[in-house]
């Protein structure tokens, strides 16, 4: 079922943020934080600029930001909402 | 309703702080910390030069800085006031 | 039992996660945290791609997310679920 | 309000340390740490040589001390006494 | 009862790992966490392949996996069951 | 007060340790331990080599060692007890 | 007291480790443990390996091991048992 040039077709993880752009996602972040928004662009470290992000600290809402740059550093996973 | 060169017009998170020049900031800081001020300047390693600070600790208001220079390491997220 | 250049035969752990695209993995990961899923993708870093995937929070389900992009930097090990 | 090229005149981070060299400094450090004294030296990973310096932990005076080498890592912010 | 050109004859780090090829290893990890099973690969950043691995994670015993691949970082220390 | 070529003139980190070579150093490190001792040497990692050692864990004598490699990791400041 | 060129004499930390081999040492390393053995060979990471081997965690004896690989990562100190 895996065949041996099977690698080329994986899928990169850069390539999940890039089909991500301008749709919404949800990540997580060490800290127990989650922030959810519109993604909007990336960089090689997965430092991320989001749009119309709502914050959630320990499970409650914390925060609404109209435009935010999250470090990529504190990142634990992404998920878009969508599919891809 | 992605196009495959979209990634060419994501918007950069470095273009976020120099966007952000001269305007009020909210940078969530690991520990529980959080600085708000204006942003006069910053390096590839998002160490940031603010103006007229205020800090939060645990929620609670402590102190008021003239000048600051924030190191980019324990940064969470940076967040424009006013949008960008 | 070891001869010499055994080295050269010795399993790499890149070949791991190659061995494994299209499989079901499980992580753990930093801060009491398990993720299971189908691996669709990898990079140097271990950070992964992931499709269907159920989290597990100190013992507890939390979430099931079709799509997921997992930091490498967090992860204590991946064992795939059903050999190599 | 910002022109296109501002950040041609953004203040740089390592400038704040030249400018604020035989200043006082007040620098919060990682484990509720703080040290305030005059700088007299640093190099480019923040590591900073500090004169007359009180330290204060967990809001408490604790020691003072004629000469320190305070190493980059652990700095929060940094800032200077009476502007720039 | 050092000589000068001992280091040469000093074992290396990683020929630790290559003569424990195939053999029974016993690592600590960060966070209590034990893992015991046969060495079956690894890399220069002591990333791991294991075989029929036993965890154990504050003393309890835990899972049984029959493949892993165990991130070095996280490693404290490892040791050959049955000498080198 | 400062004239522009000031930072040519400023005093180097390395420097207080060169400064500090067969003096008495005081360290903290991370952890709330403090080591006290004569400085025999040093790389551009801060690693130390200490001489008659007091060591100090919560402000607990604890131990006293002959000779000393101290990591420059987890060392949060470096004090020289007789000034420069 | 201090000549110019003294930092020339000055004791190299990576010596250390070679003046100690298959000699006892002691090693502090992060969370509470310490390691007591023969150390047998090192490299530029501090990687150690450590022949007959004793593990105190929280001041209680714990393990015996005959051969050991202690990633240099963790360690906050190394003093060797009878001067160097």
């Amino acid at each position: 079922m895996v065949n041996n040039n099977r690698s080329t077709y994986a899928a990169r993880p850069m390539d999940t943020l890039k089909n991500s752009l301008e749709k919404n996602v949800m990540i997580d972040v060490r800290g127990s934080r989650s922030y959810s928004g519109i993604l909007q662009g990336y960089d090689v470290y997965m430092n991320l600029v989001l749009k119309n992000v709502s914050e959630t600290i320990n499970g409650e809402n914390r925060g609404v930001f109209e435009k935010m740059l999250l470090r990529g550093d504190n990142i634990i996973f992404l998920s878009p909402s969508g599919g891809d």
